[in-house]
């Protein structure tokens, strides 16, 4: 394509509006633009990237025996009030209403619609397994949409389910499903890990894995063993059990407050004095205290106090711990739980925040594996400006309620091998996968006659990828100081020719000597045929980011050319033919 | 692929939610399903159709220069209020409140999106023309969806738009543009018809085509000259005007009840009385009158009270004639026209409906050409049970107003060639071209630098095609007894192939050998390999309607098979190889 028939618009600044370098690239290479908070339209470029990305995940899709199909954005809200996700969405859902008043949902997601889309065509173990994809528009009422197309109100997603007559048969179509999502991530040029995951709101009890894009910039922690293949994400990696033990969380058994008293094997330590109080005012952070009385923050016991529908808990981390709060409402069965803030901490604990401590507290105690297992530390003496030391677990507090209540942290041992370490990465969700299981098939009757005659629910899978978030995800990865430098199978175009100056008549031979043969070799090639001056195309060049350009300049007329790999950084003088050859045979080995 | 695989299920019946023939046959034949009125999900046979359509669209855009950008769904409420379509699309518009209570449009159309992205990218004639296009999902909040996919609520558009520097450059954008509409209909193989019509809530003024799939279901209504290649909307033909005078409509010059009156060439006609009353008992319409006295109805006035604002205007057409309300509108300079109900009628005309004429009436007077050119006839008398005869144009009532009123009649003269008679025929919009100037430019501000260095507005063009409209109105086109006759081009599968009994090894045998020649050869194959009687199989086989299908039955073991093109109607008994050779030869010649 010629550049000067394109409708690209480059930018010199970062716009304000950019929150991350990748988001920034992209707006200044004319490949998207706001139109709204969180909403975007895709210029010529940034549709071509959308559409090589569709297009692998189409053929990974086919190749997986996923059939294509095409769900409306609009959805009844009765269907999402029949799963119960109408409220557990809450203020995330778009609703419209009709000029009759009925109420829809612009779906965030697909699962009430598929599973009422089957309901009425597949009645037989006969016609199953069935498994369907669609690539369209989601809506989502985020409260503070950011980072670009990371954190949209509408965006692309490609969404699939998996309907299977058992348990095994869902094993199958999540392995299958799993294998295409490395496929897709791989041949997108990502660095990414499957981790395991929490199912959130999607639900499902099967298990699930989140596909993590690594970036700094990423909103996800994961946490990856050096040692054996164990990886997570932090809101569910867990950490290793007290002494050995493997952790059974009292979630299982329903409400972990009434769960019976751990016994504990009660070492004796002669040298540890019973609580002292010591004096400390105006120190009410960890940070405070460790750098008043030289401490490391794991000898801190830290007390906080949550709310958990109308009643208050304590959860006590190590000071150098984060408390995790998906575990804390797992362990006691409840979906909403919140940190107190200062004036709930003062009735539930009688005292100000920073000196709450576990020590003579009226309040259910959630006390972590890691707490559990110190001797002795300083904590809040519940008493302002007064702290103890010499607090110790078990005899100073109760044991009744010990678990995993915090996030793993870099340096854990792993919990599935106990050889290895934890590393913790940022990263960016491109994609997840779950086993629904009977969750939606239930509760909308989707059932199925098997071999027997017998009437069952279906068995459910659902496999969601951010197809602009991938995107975004990509553009961080090879954001570089000039542009994004894309990888081969997603950039909008493999090699762009810059003829440096339009008035030089052996140039342009050259360069369109070059675009015809590379464009006959059936290659996507843009040609910079601009009247501009050289820096400002090569600073265009830079922000559009095709991994091969090549620079017809002043050795035109000994028909040599500057050819340049974005990737390997190589740059060489070649004849016509040798770039023509570099160029294929670059095209060739990035086929994937 | 295999049909035992494919999420494909076919009713025996037709739904009572089908509307028409091919909406019936697209549910029969499990391309789509509804999941709320006029909302519609499209199963992998209609969304690989869909996928066709789209395909055909994208190559036809691409060559005629168009580049594909993607843009929200959700547009700012703000930028409709700007551009004044806020209020002209009313509650045909769906929109939805974000959690800060901010309102958006779901967009029925992108023309304020498109211009409004324009505005920032483009600053100089030296990066125009500009033409984009998108494919994707539309919202419109119909009061009454219907015909399935013909009026839904959320359907599937291409829009396209044009920006140029001067009308000359409109001209080129728009001429292409419906060079490659003709291209991409004729391609679909559907019998289409491009027709001049009017510009709608769209809106501009330089011209505008529809194109229009002829098919007695559609609710357009097409004139057509026999003689030259006059074609219009029934909305917007025009009738020959009145003694071959060019017809110049009071609307371009304002307020049409403010215009001068016709000078009237008076002809004296020596035997026709004065109007004379006759008693008319509850004789109110041109049926019973015509039944009652042995009349034509061309022998009559209609006299027919609009309102306008706060005001009553008459509008006289002949009795076999329809007024087009359309043009009184614009004759008037107004947008909001609605015929008078009974009490208005009553106190604008002082007298019940169905006895109102226009001798004496103290109303503006629309003549339509076809009233004036009568040399007497029958109208109401203004007075309870009684009409006039003989009432004479120009002498009893003024031809101050006389005009255009009313629509195309089948065996009108042509208003071009004025030779030709049209013909009438009804039909489906698929395609709309618009000529929109600077209507939106204007409203939006978005300007360029001309080559002198001077802010001018863009001159806009912009072009859809309804890609959902486009499937039904095939599937209309194509609807038979048994199914849909897909064509070629559009077909989910080039070729089915039916094992009769997949008890038999020797019809397994032959027909995977031909299923897998077929697919080595790059063809779409189905093959039904279902354990199903055959008279289902061959039901089913005529719901899915592929143009060829091949059926291995009792003669397999002497590899030959029955051969089918569903457009031909030819069945053949072939050799293996003359089948592969028949269907490759077909493929081939369906190209287009």
């Amino acid at each position: 394509m010629r550049q000067s028939q394109i409708l690209l618009n480059t930018l010199r600044e970062r716009p304000s509006e950019a929150d991350t370098e990748g988001h920034g690239l992209l707006l200044r290479g004319g490949y998207i633009r706001q139109l709204a908070a969180g909403i975007y339209s895709y210029l010529p470029l940034g549709r071509r990237v959308l559409r090589k990305i569709e297009g692998i995940v189409r053929e990974e899709m086919e190749r997986a025996g996923v059939q294509e199909v095409m769900m409306p954005s609009m959805q009844p809200a009765e269907l999402w009030m029949e799963s119960g996700r109408y409220g557990s969405y809450g203020k995330n859902l778009m609703t419209v209403n009709d000029r009759h008043g009925r109420e829809f949902i612009l779906g965030p997601t697909h699962e009430e619609a598929v599973t009422s889309l089957m309901k009425n065509e597949v009645s037989s173990y006969r016609k199953l397994p069935v498994k369907v994809y669609q690539i369209g528009t989601k809506f989502r009422d985020e409260k503070r949409p950011r980072f670009g197309l990371l954190r949209g109100r509408e965006f692309i997603m490609k969404d699939a389910y998996s309907f299977d007559i058992s348990e095994e048969g869902l094993d199958l179509s999540y392995q299958t499903m799993f294998g295409a999502y490395n496929r897709i991530f791989a041949r997108c040029g990502l660095r990414f890990k499957a981790v395991e995951a929490d199912a959130g709101t999607i639900g499902g009890d099967g298990g699930s894995h989140e596909f993590i894009a690594l970036s700094a910039i990423g909103e996800d922690t994961v946490a990856v063993c050096g040692h054996c293949d164990y990886a997570a994400n932090l809101e569910q990696a867990e950490t290793a059990a007290w002494k050995g033990e493997s952790n059974g969380s009292g979630g299982d058994e329903g409400n972990g407050l009434n769960t019976p008293q751990v016994d504990r094997d009660q070492p004796v330590a002669v040298d540890t004095p019973f609580p002292e109080k010591f004096h400390t005012p105006d120190i009410r952070t960890i940070d405070q205290l460790t750098a008043a009385y030289s401490l490391k923050p794991e000898q801190i016991i830290k007390t906080l106090i949550y709310r958990v529908g109308g009643d208050s808990v304590a959860v006590l981390v190590r000071g150098d711990h984060e408390v995790n709060e998906l575990k804390v409402g797992k362990y006691l069965g409840a979906e909403d739980i919140s940190l107190a803030d200062g004036s709930e901490v003062e009735t539930a604990a009688g005292v100000i925040s920073g000196y709450v401590g576990p020590v003579g507290l009226e309040l259910p105690l959630l006390v972590d594996y890691a707490v559990a297992e110190m001797m002795d530390g300083i904590a809040g003496a519940g008493e302002r400006d007064y702290h103890f030391r010499g607090v110790r677990p078990g005899r100073d507090f109760p044991l009744t309620r010990v678990g995993d209540f915090r996030n793993a942290a870099e340096g854990d041992s792993c919990p599935r091998c106990r050889e290895g370490r934890l590393t913790l990465h940022r990263g960016i969700e491109i994609g997840h996968v779950f086993k629904l299981g009977t969750r939606y098939s239930g509760k909308l009757g989707v059932v199925f006659l098997d071999a027997s005659g017998r009437e069952r629910n279906m068995i459910m899978g659902c496999y969601g990828i951010g197809i602009s978030r991938l995107l975004a995800a990509v553009a961080e990865q090879n954001a570089g100081e000039g542009g994004i430098a894309w990888p081969d199978a997603l950039a909008p175009f493999k090699v762009q020719i810059i003829i440096v100056s339009i008035k030089d008549e052996a140039q342009i031979a050259l360069a369109e000597k070059l675009y015809g043969t590379l464009k006959e070799l059936g290659l996507e090639v843009l040609l910079d045929d601009r009247d501009e001056r050289p820096g400002v195309k090569f600073n265009d060049s830079g922000l559009i980011g095709t991994p091969q350009v090549v620079v017809v300049g002043r050795e035109a007329a000994l028909e040599r050319v500057e050819y340049e790999n974005r990737h390997s950084g190589v740059k060489e003088t070649l004849g016509l033919d040798e770039a023509v050859l570099r160029i294929t045979e670059h095209v060739k080995n990035s086929r994937i």
